[in-house]
């Protein structure tokens, strides 16, 4: 995000995009709309639309500081008495329950689980679209309408025909491509970093009974790390995070107050590539000397290497081939491509990111 | 911003985007390059990179509600004791006010301030591009290239080549376009309503000695109407607004609470498009029979018509062309399309919106 | 063509696309398809398929040379015993001549003319993005899809919705700027210039009894000016009269060996705009000064202005516009800018092109 | 070109694309720059213009009939006494041979080749480019620009930036992808089968003292297979080939009256995939039991599916990486994806095109 600063679409945005892939998926396969009754096509596009509603603020940056997993907050979210609660009431009283249930895959029609959270779905899709298309990389441009075209349904789950798994390959490099030079982009990481320890310390002083001179209302209930509602979790919104890193930088903490000056004026720590832990550690020991806490100051991460997974047979979450004689199989068996690259031991090949001061 | 989720490009990406073009005019445009000094070189790309830093949350809703122009506020902080002006100062202890003279046109060469603003300079032009790109209307698609390559400098000024007349009519019809189709959206009109109106209700609730429940200390230095420094200034961003909205929604003024939810919510008041102010007044009655304050929830605008403007003789806010024959004309002298609009009474046939609740 | 080497898109691929843009109005536009009946569909499509298929070898530089209408041809291919009327002929034994009634504007129900030749039609729509897209420039950027999205039926007549108005403007701008700048760039209206005097030439040549060394066996027929059949129509295709231009090379005739070659190669002759017929007639006399036939070395053209015109009360080719209270009116009675357009008096200001030696 | 009607590219737009993406290599990176001399910048662009100048009509398909391959033809046409030769040599005397030296990789700055033909190279970044763009797949859409960015010369060859590897993985992914689904598209093949085996029933007629009706003047010379000269061979383009298929219609000999009609009107023969010789051989079999010859009428090929190579250590063509230490390593030694790739026994996975009646 500030790396790339146009790539600034919403959640917002998302949500309406990954509605409207999957809209776009009953409207055009007649083999997914036939396998869905009507109520199951009304759940299947709440569930896109609000399949992110219980991302914190900084995503994933947020899940580190707060152990609860988005999804089983989109769940509270949508089960609780929240507004969103109430809209899908109005359908049947056991609505927002069903929504739920594609959300923790736990829905008996699998089908609107794949639709939704698999290796190849309305979400995934929409957001290597949008991001391929907000960085102006050309990594993730896909043929979105043709990749939607060779869907259909055999056996009760999703299948992509063999006529489209050049487009299936596609997509696949498409998303491993912006992991590698958009999502592990050194400075990305190192913003994150940033976040996530600035709210580590906030939490830390507040542990400690630390007095602030700000109103923190809105963050405080994080802080006793006991249940939240839906309600408080949905009001802590990135606003609010801006906010308090303007209060923070009042602060006389000087962790406190440097981090979050860091983090409004985009300044980041240095970052640098090293080929294993080893020469990782000489950052580390750097960061002591230098008199800083690496806690706060020290950060090294290895990318995450895995492209595309077989699950083992029959799993959901596979990329399934309809081949022309009516068989289907897994995308890796038929994907010349697709199968050397499970094979091969990529991670033994890549950089590892460290971030520090 | 609202109505079209997509276009959410911030100030931040705008003036990168405006300081990229007007480096681009200079490495390509030869009689640009000549015209100036290697300082004022400099001087144009930190006036292009800082022309928007005076805009407050909310740009132009903003300055209805505290009555300084953004330009003013932008000098100010580039002359005051920033962080932007001790950068500035290190190139030389006069290079902020160099900066700043650009700004509001003072500067000795007029073609820097023609560069930054007049009708057509780096600014429109990348908000145009941005505004098209993201919000993906078709009609911002000009040759930005070409249109740059037949730009060039004549007594002293920007002209443009007579070859490039089609480039300039489609820049101008772009943004002829975008305004009514994109910036004078009834919904975008009704969403800067609701904001203008919520920061005034706030203001006069704090001018009756209204007790709030939050805290809204960054809004406060804005209610007495004094003078502002440029840091409490550039400290009330928008995050802090969206934040102090989530806190208004939580007192107990019934004007405040609706607006500030319909703010945080996107709830709209409705629109409907009129001929004049007569059937304006008709929804002004209904509001007020209803039992609403029309102050807060009516509002009635006739979209501005002037696409291009003849300022007269010499203007440098023209847009003037370079001829076969070496001499000057004005845009609409030798466009017939432009005179053609510069004659029409635009302004009989277009609709007033009006927003009411 | 030549201008822009990448504008290369042929009869065939046009024809695909009016086709497809037919197809998407009636699958899109509920009105539309329910003022047609099921044969007028299966009418609409092939007429769009065919609209083309009667244009001879260089459009319009071939029309200049054999006195016959394009959509003349279109008619007779259709209606003649060739391939095509064949396939029509299958549907049923008056097919072929209903398809031929929408070319030729007789066909009952006036929508089918009306989506394939008016102001606005599938035919304008398609060569519009596709010449826009070949040659890169911005001018034909359209919104297709909102385009067809705000047409309408009305009065049994096509009719575009009130709030669509620019988009109209932007589509009549668009086909406005492209004539400008592509159709009648001087290098472009050059090499028609040159194709059309080469034919020319050999006709005179045969008329005169001369005696060709190489074999034009399908050109002859053309010699005689009689009536020709839909079978030799079509086998003169682009290819042939490349064919025959390479064997002109070679032929002893200084003029047509002189244009072959510069058809074949490229070398156009000069170009220069001037303001009025007294300057262009300098460039005539230069050529005669110079010993060349102005017949074949002398070409002034003004371009052609109109942009778009009002033909008068419920004419089928107006754009018409309905407006929100259900009244339909012409689009330069509402729309400000084609008002504009219509009255100012554009021709006096343009240049004349002149082509000489 | 017959699959994908908008694919059109002529070798004309290409030569100018392959100048261009020379043009910019020199200009923008300082490496090349200083590696070539002025003399040698000169050359690269000659080289660039005209690497495919001696393609023959229908290009690949051509050469099996023809047995020369077009290099040898391009510096044929560079060498003897051709416009182009002329054009050239007002250079200075030996310039003609120095651009064929760059074609035939004999120049001895090696760098000069490497930039027009090796595995990445002005040529094939054009190539996919354009076919991307003109066929309207995604799989083309590399950043050019970036692409251009990480080359650098080291040790005189050129080099990429360990930095850019993605870029890469994209550009060689790029390509496998518009292989299998343009280049090597069924029907595509099917119809470079048809024109292959029409020319060679032409000469195969030819050779048996057939009376033909028409005047093939420009192809007899190819039949005799001797020597020809560079004029010949430029004479013969596509639309020749063209004309003389509408003549070889008018022919009595059945399968050239047959193949004829197929290319001139898009009659394709059947297609199908099978999994390998044995299954290719039943349609074989199925072609000669219903009496048709299959040199004509039957034909199959098992995709080429080499994506990228590794030529050995030092070879010219490998891509070569720049490490950030200093050293050289070739591609596929420090990209996990195309080392898999290099190493996965692709062709026993894909399917054997059938081709045919």
């Amino acid at each position: 995000l500030q790396v790339f600063p146009t790539a600034e679409h919403s959640r917002f945005s998302h949500s309406l995009g990954t509605y409207e892939i999957a809209r776009y998926i009953i409207e055009t396969v007649d083999t997914v709309k036939n396998a869905l009754s009507e109520e199951e096509q009304v759940t299947l596009l709440c569930a896109a639309l609000l399949h992110d509603v219980g991302h914190g603020p900084f995503s994933h940056a947020f899940e580190l500081i707060h152990p609860i997993h988005h999804e089983e907050y989109t769940c509270k979210i949508i089960l609780e008495d929240s507004e969103v609660n109430q809209v899908l009431k109005q359908i049947s009283p056991d609505f927002p329950s069903k929504v739920a249930s594609v959300i923790n895959k736990t829905h008996p029609n699998g089908i609107l689980s794949q639709l939704i959270s698999s290796q190849i779905d309305a979400d995934r899709i929409d957001y290597l679209l949008r991001d391929a298309f907000f960085t102006g990389t050309p990594y993730g441009y896909i043929d979105v309408k043709r990749l939607i075209r060779i869907m259909s349904v055999k056996d009760n789950q999703i299948v992509f025909k063999e006529s489209g798994i050049a487009n299936l390959e596609n997509f696949v490099m498409g998303r491993y491509h912006m992991y590698r030079t958009v999502y592990y982009h050194p400075a990305s990481t190192c913003y994150e970093v940033i976040v996530t320890n600035l709210i580590n310390r906030f939490f830390e002083l507040l542990a400690t009974g630390y007095k602030f001179k700000g109103d923190y209302c809105l963050l405080l209930p994080f802080g006793s790390r006991k249940s939240i509602s839906a309600a408080e979790y949905t009001d802590l919104d990135e606003y609010s995070i801006y906010y308090y890193a303007r209060l923070m930088s009042r602060e006389d903490d000087p962790i406190l107050k440097d981090l979050s000056i860091r983090f409004l004026n985009r300044k980041l720590l240095k970052t640098v590539l090293v080929k294993n832990a080893l020469e990782a550690n000489y950052y580390k020991d750097l960061v002591i000397k230098e008199g800083y806490n690496p806690s706060y100051y020290f950060y090294s991460v290895k990318p995450n290497q895995i492209i595309y997974k077989n699950y083992g047979m029959n799993d959901k979450a596979n990329i399934n081939i309809l081949m022309r004689d009516g068989s289907i199989k897994e995308l890796s068996e038929v994907s010349a491509i697709m199968a050397a690259l499970i094979n091969a031991d990529l991670s033994s090949r890549d950089d590892t990111i460290v971030i520090y001061i």
